[in-house]
């Protein structure tokens, strides 16, 4: 799922230059966007990280909001841009003030390592207010897109992530309490789980969200309660006795 | 409820253009907080508003960032200048951020007709990204400071809203929206019924946040499942066989 971008220290260091002086013209100060987007791949939630320039750090996709675009559709935008993702269902949950997120200032080294000297207008000095989107995504459709400033797109087991910069690390944190908070009303919307599934296929995207185990039994009868889903026939399998039904969402997408 | 502050057009002009000339140094640009204050009085669920300089208009509980302060700390500083309220659970559930809010531009309407003439710089001619705080209360404990801008500070049913600035209509939606999915879990935190109460009180605080009512068996048992409450002696009432049973939370504040 990795993608290392081929890009020369001076293209990278020009990408970087031509940004920060355009940036001021196009974008609100003070305010970005971060995305949070996981990705259930063979039993495993996973979340999507870029490698900020050439460094050990990485970070959420995300942005800046054009001065005449809304959040949400800076959030789409971004997202299109930096990984292909298009028609996604993200959710805004939460908008990330605190001052700690600046306290290593690791970004200007960083930025300072590449283009050598400050131009006299440095956009990352200001303080930014982040908002924060999230989705859950098939991680097959990401198609990440070149640009400046990040040479890698990767997905992370969320139990094992990498260096991370600002506070990107609590904002996954927040993102994983939110995805737990409301999968159940938010299944459907993400569309997630196209055409039939077995009980025991769902069963395994909880308790990838969830980080834990459930009793089959106490799961079917949960899942069942939410009453979004709709019976199919039994999957054959030679044993008929044994073969698990079929389900599909009763709000059919497919 | 109400409060009327006697204040002259000229103290009302002073107040506002001191603010004006002060704002820029002050505060981050571009982002504002705004504030939904559910109160809990007589059965009725209300939402504390200010009316803007002697205008028919009223707005949200709100103000700006100072550049050294993080986002929560602004949030419950505005609400301590404004409402006199200390020490209150602040749920941060929404930042608004799309176009609309700004179609009609009444603010600058209302300002110019108190200030008579716009100064060079103008702190309201920005774009505001707003982030949003709610928070359920016991009105009474709301003391109004006295304050430019704010001529008034009124408790409205939520479904008898004044006319509104911004998209503060559609964010007190937002907030009664979050308020219902989370009263569950936020009742004990929201400290709003200290002391004992009956079965029947607490079911008036749902029906009032939900807006319909109950079934009185059925709504007992959902909120006993929780987990939440500690049954304590029968209420004596002379009729010992109709005594209500007295509940208070687990986590006991009192």
């Amino acid at each position: 799922m990795a993608y290392l971008k081929d890009i020369s220290d001076k293209e990278l260091k020009k990408g970087i230059l031509d940004f920060m002086e355009s940036a001021p013209d196009l974008y609100l100060p003070g305010v970005s966007i971060d995305s949070t987007i996981f990705g259930f791949h063979n039993n495993q939630l996973n979340v999507l990280l870029l490698r900020f320039g050439k460094s050990e750090y990485f970070v959420l996709p995300g942005g800046f909001i054009k001065k005449d675009e809304s959040l949400d559709d800076a959030a789409l935008r971004i997202l299109r841009e930096r990984t292909g993702l298009l028609d996604i269902y993200l959710e805004q949950f939460y908008t990330s003030g605190n001052l700690e997120r600046y306290k290593k200032n690791i970004p200007k080294e960083l930025v300072l390592k590449i283009i050598g000297k400050m131009p006299h207008s440095n956009w990352f000095e200001q303080r930014f207010i982040s908002v924060c989107y999230y989705a859950l995504v098939d991680d097959t459709k990401v198609n990440p897109q070149p640009e400046p400033f990040f040479t890698e797109f990767k997905w992370y087991d969320v139990t094992k992530l990498p260096k991370l910069l600002y506070d990107h690390e609590l904002i996954i944190q927040k993102a994983l309490d939110r995805l737990q908070t409301d999968l159940d009303s938010k299944l459907v919307g993400f569309n997630l789980m196209r055409g039939s599934f077995t009980m025991a296929d769902l069963q395994k995207l909880y308790e990838a969200v969830h980080q834990r185990k459930f009793v089959r039994t106490n799961f079917q009868r949960k899942i069942l309660s939410l009453n979004i889903l709709e019976r199919l026939e039994k999957q054959y399998s030679g044993k008929a006795h044994k073969a698990p039904y079929l389900y599909r969402f009763k709000k059919a997408w497919n």
